[in-house]
């Protein structure tokens, strides 16, 4: 049996250290995996990090950005998820894509709450597709799950 | 004779089960086919769900999304349908593309119904074009139909 | 000598059958060319719908969209766009795009005219193209013509 | 020696004969170079047709697009931009980008004069490029060139 | 041992002569590299200089972009992003994209110290990601590193 490698690729633009959440939660549920860090400045620079541990061999990736308030923050926030979107269909891997947006609180603490949340939750998402596929969400699909929030749930019939 | 192979691929963030409604009127329609559905936490995970499906071998896929309310989820919306795009583009197959915004009603009763409107009408399409090819919708060129409301209809000449 | 052979791509969304005005310009212009004709849901559908006739030996295609009224309408005209834009680019052929949108007008009767006028001009425009190649409307370069509406004209110098 | 090919782009939506313009500089700056024009409808089709004078073997391309003063104007000039972009990416080649906004000015005369001087200096970057070389534009980096108004300079240290 | 080789694209749009700038902190830091410089017009240039460079064995670029004020700008400057982005790709190499807008300050000589803050900042991200590779920036991960201001901040937990 060959073990699974995952890629986890941050920033130094974030303010909270999103890469170490997430590498706690794989190492957790795939305690044999192999786990690649690659450290980004910012946003605009997490396609290439995640296609760089795609080409060596990384089973699937984590990239955790942080994004500022202002338009031109949300215009690369665009550009950088077409970006992680083409990496994806040009590789038929997953990269689950964590955003964190600072304009989401106006409280530090909170934010911090929100960041360690939707690191966590969608760090086991990328666990259990790439360890059971995608059938491994399918008893929560329409659930309303919501990542750095509580979940919305699923709207009555 | 090969049957056909279809591709269903939702979401845990929906707050509607739409993949079930997609599949029931697939299996109805052509009773035949093989059904293959993959769940992803959220939106931008639609487009590489789709191309794995297709890269496994399906003739279509339909994708359902859910979509939140703020500019954020907008973008992400944006693009996302880039990415969609660009999977059909890649593999000159059709990812019918199946979205309910959170926006489209205050009231949750109505965006059940717009859900599975959608979702079922789009699914039709979707049997149709793989069953039939680019012929099969002619006759309603130009018709205004619509999925999720009622059909606005052909304007008069 | 072999004929041309031309796509045309259309909606069951347009609520004016801008397919069949493309049909007869082409018709017309260029007689013993084959027409193939493909009807997909909504404009989001109409690159892999171009796609797939370019595929098939298409030298030129004409889509035919319509557009509804909502901030969301209109990002997915852009993602669209940029699909259009994405196939013409991977094929270099050229694939002309016809797009009505609904707030152009609030009189649904100069809809009608607006669709009519563009969709046939533009057919012609693709005929042009594909027949007699990039220097057949250089007579009109910077002539300020317009389709839907009447022609802006040159600005004097 | 072979001579260098250049690829002319316009459109017949321009109310200014730029590409004409364009030519006089390349002619003037370049004498013995080949060049080739493609005149097509409008923006959206400029990517496609720098593609194709680049296939044909074209060494850079200028393309000479105007835009209207509406918001669907604009998201045709994005999508327009991404594509030219594109196109050079998979090229690695210059197609050095002449656009005119009506909305630039209220005045004629003054639209005029923005896009004859947008598309002569535009025209002899491109010369300068495909003639010398990266490093021919050096010698202007940081000095705030504008293209269509006066240059804005260097600002003081 | 073969040394490292840098590309570093400029404009001449740009108001300050940050590939100078860049240039002087690659070479302090990596002594023995080999620099080469490109300039372009400008920022929808930098994609394709930067694709240049890389294919003629750069290990990383850094480009340069000035930005101007208007909402057209912004829309320049999301096409080059995504363009940017595209680049890196689709050649898993690190274009680190340095970019001031001129209404980042209304004071000329702010603009000058933000630009050359950036653009020395980010000269050093790069030697450090090609020559020590993914983990170089990993003890600065979550820390809230600006470029062109004062660092955020890592947020208390």
């Amino acid at each position: 049996m060959t073990s699974r490698k995952y890629g986890v690729v941050d920033t130094t633009f974030s303010r909270v250290d999103m890469g170490k959440i997430a590498i706690s939660v794989i190492r957790k549920e795939d305690p044999d995996a192999e786990i690649v860090r690659y450290t980004v400045p910012g946003i605009k620079d997490l396609p290439v990090g995640a296609k760089k541990l795609l080409d060596q061999g990384c089973d699937g990736v984590i990239t955790l950005g942080w994004v500022g308030k202002t338009m031109l923050d949300k215009y690369s926030y665009l550009a950088t998820s077409i970006g992680l979107i083409m990496v994806q269909i040009l590789t038929s891997k997953h990269v689950i894509d964590v955003t964190v947006h600072e304009d989401e609180s106006e409280d530090e603490e909170k934010l911090v709450e929100i960041a360690k949340d939707r690191a966590s939750k969608h760090a086991l998402n990328l666990v259990k597709l790439v360890k059971e596929g995608g059938s491994a969400l399918t008893k929560y699909a329409g659930k309303g799950l919501r990542q750095g929030y509580t979940h919305a749930g699923e709207l009555e019939d």
